[in-house]
């Protein structure tokens, strides 16, 4: 079962085989809600997920001042964030064979702290891009809840970036088979909408598009 | 925007705060299908998207031999492994307090090297938990194909993990709000099987099942 990390790593040996445009790898990072963001704290892996928003050439993170592990990451030490679709489970002939279809990308560098009035400004550009339209419906930030968030960008450059992706049948094998073999697709799909019970209002536009943007494969 | 990093690195702080029991974790790995590997290279944090499967109290992994950056992690470095469900969009009455419903955990240990016999063990055990019944659905590996693979495995101890979830609604704020709040139920859905132009036979039980497991929310 030949894996994303096989063909990922891969890259490290022939990277001419380097697969994804910058506006595949935008589509990717555009499509998803959650990155895994990971670091070296004390010589060892540190890893977490994150919700994160791209705002043209920055990976834009949001969290609180009081992580200290987060602090760790804003501080300069080398980062890498990956974000992966499943798009479809590859049934071949063999389980050897067997695959997933899925797009990924690790972004390397390290990340900035955002301070000051730009620091309102990344959450509104990470919710934009999650769930467009929401910013005109709320209130804005209070100074409290300003001052107890960090703001981290990430720079998306030429050349910090490495995608890899497989779509597709499964691989022809050289034999005639005796099974069914093929793709079963898969997304992340969004459900009906369910208020709290102190919600006002009907269905916002936010979240109807939301729902619209994330169908059932 | 309370983030999931935000929960994870508390967890360094207060540790006793850990949410998620050993069952709640199970059910996470064994929904889901790809996690994210992390180990350090030259100092470098470095991460990559795998497809997994749990065996007991193993998380096991399957690649190429001649994936140079996974030999790095199976010869003992430390590995972080971390597998992440998004169950929802959590749309607060503000952004700042919006976040996601979701569940998490991160693994922490070194990934040890499974050789001989028990490497195509890993790999039916991996495809067992993806797709069970397709292992008997399908032919064998060959020896060739064993020998082109690896098998990794990486023990679950009773405190080499954590998990981190979030469910319910938004958090009520304490005055009167005049916007819709409430949840964006989310899952990874299956579509239809589409069959390879050289499948042989009807959807088999094994991809029906799958399918059947991956409902619309």
């Amino acid at each position: 079962m030949p894996s994303p990390a096989d063909r990922l790593a891969r890259l490290t040996r022939k990277p001419e085989r380097a697969l994804g445009t910058r506006e595949e790898m935008n589509r990717l990072l555009d499509g998803q809600l959650v990155g895994t963001l990971a670091t070296v704290v004390d010589g060892q892996p540190w890893v977490v997920p994150m919700l994160y928003g791209r705002d043209g050439d920055r990976i834009l993170l949001h969290g609180s001042t009081g992580a200290g592990a987060l602090r760790q990451v804003a501080s300069g030490a080398p980062a890498a964030f990956c974000v992966t679709a499943v798009d479809g489970l590859v049934v071949a002939e063999s389980t050897f064979e067997s695959s997933a279809n899925y797009r990924s990308v690790v972004i390397r560098g390290s990340l900035e702290s955002v301070t000051g009035q730009t620091k309102s400004d990344v959450l509104q550009r990470i919710t934009a891009r999650i769930i467009a339209g929401r910013n005109d419906e709320v209130r804005p930030s209070t100074a409290k809840e300003e001052s107890a968030t960090i703001g981290l960008a990430m720079a998306i450059t030429p050349d910090n970036w490495i995608m890899k992706q497989r779509s597709g049948d499964p691989g022809r094998p050289e034999g005639p088979v005796d099974v069914w073999c093929g793709v079963v697709p898969m997304t992340v799909t969004a459900g009906v909408p369910v208020a709290a019970p102190w919600s006002v209002g009907p269905v916002p536009p936010s979240v109807t598009n939301f729902v619209r943007a994330h169908p059932a494969p």
